[in-house]
């Protein structure tokens, strides 16, 4: 069984040098070129999933569509569950990173950033800006909408799509594909590689490029590595 | 609850003038145009889906990612079930229409193309055109897969996923939308409106126009129509 984890690449905020989070932004061009990049690797590889998962964030999503078109793979199955979406990034979201390291100094935005049970400051409940005022999480319940998130918390909610879909998926269908965010997919990674918590805070994923592990029939990694172009 | 029929709009071999059937051909750039102003419309006229489905082929499946994307809710929920594919056209598929009228008379296409219950030629089983040679049919039987068929066959599994996944998914959601194909989606209509085999040969739903279904809770519809721009 294989399981292929990708990151998407450059966003709208990438460039601006934003705090991103839940905020839905879209790939840039050139995120949709690393899209299409990886689907071609996967495909000249013959690393081909049978099941995929996304996130509920379009710049995630995209990157599974172009991909799986570059595979002549658009008839796959997409699962789309929010558990895999980036880390909410709280009341930060939206602003500038270096207007954030100005206004908190930077210990302050590199504990936020870094740590990894620290959450940044929450949304108020009432900021536009809240996952409440959002259709697409319409049908979680108030524990479950986020208003920061800690790294800790981020994966800890990876762990139950890990669990109730992803497991069940590879165990079902054989290889499968998730495209998702650098910290949902550190999630994926501290579970499968049993990392500790301070490994996996300097954990970087790089976008763009698939990440392969070859699982054995208890879903234990037996080897783990990056497709080169 | 709401019904959203979409047909795609223009294909690559639309343009070629080419029997398509389950030739997996993707869009032209009109045709991505026609998705996209669909998904407008949609969101112009505040009729939103909260789940979706569309068949294997990409050309349908595009026209769905465009739509909700110019919708802002790629995030919906898209299932593909190849039961809603276009009818498959046998031995025809790939043949340009002014050839095969030139080959077996315009009055043997006319019946092929607007009869009820006659197939066209069948594929040859080695033929390499014949689904069975499709990853993507892997998990049908021989009996689900299709060498040709006729409008009545094309309606016989249409049905199936209605029954199974389109009825149940409306008295869940709400409001459900289809991308598909002029054959399907002529069994959905045939359906819904109780057409007989001689109206629904003759039915005609134009490319990239919403066409809505009002249902009342037994799903029975209360009105239908096209959206206008």
């Amino acid at each position: 069984m294989k399981l292929i984890l990708l990151r998407h690449g450059q966003s709208e905020w990438n460039l601006e040098n934003r705090f991103t989070g839940w905020t839905d932004v879209d790939l840039s061009d050139k995120g949709r070129q690393e899209a299409a990049a990886a689907g071609r690797l996967l495909l000249e590889q013959k690393i081909l999933p049978a099941y995929c998962f996304t996130s509920y964030l379009k710049r995630a999503i995209h990157t599974m569509q172009i991909a799986l078109a570059a595979m002549d793979r658009d008839w796959l199955p997409v699962v789309k569950d929010w558990h895999l979406n980036e880390r909410h990034y709280g009341a930060l979201q939206g602003l500038n990173k270096a207007d954030t390291a100005a206004k908190y100094g930077d210990e302050q935005v590199h504990i936020w950033r870094r740590s990894y049970d620290v959450t940044p400051p929450a949304l108020d409940r009432d900021d536009k800006r809240h996952p409440r005022f959002d259709p697409r999480y319409a049908a979680l319940t108030e524990d479950e909408l986020p208003a920061t998130e800690s790294l800790q918390t981020t994966i800890a909610r990876v762990r139950s799509c890990w669990e109730e879909l992803i497991a069940p998926a590879l165990r079902h269908y054989g290889d499968v594909m998730v495209t998702a965010h650098g910290n949902s997919l550190r999630g994926l990674a501290m579970m499968l590689k049993h990392l500790t918590p301070e490994e996996v805070v300097t954990l970087e994923i790089p976008t763009g490029r698939p990440w392969i592990f070859e699982l054995d029939s208890r879903l234990t990694p037996v080897k783990d590595y990056f497709l080169e172009p």
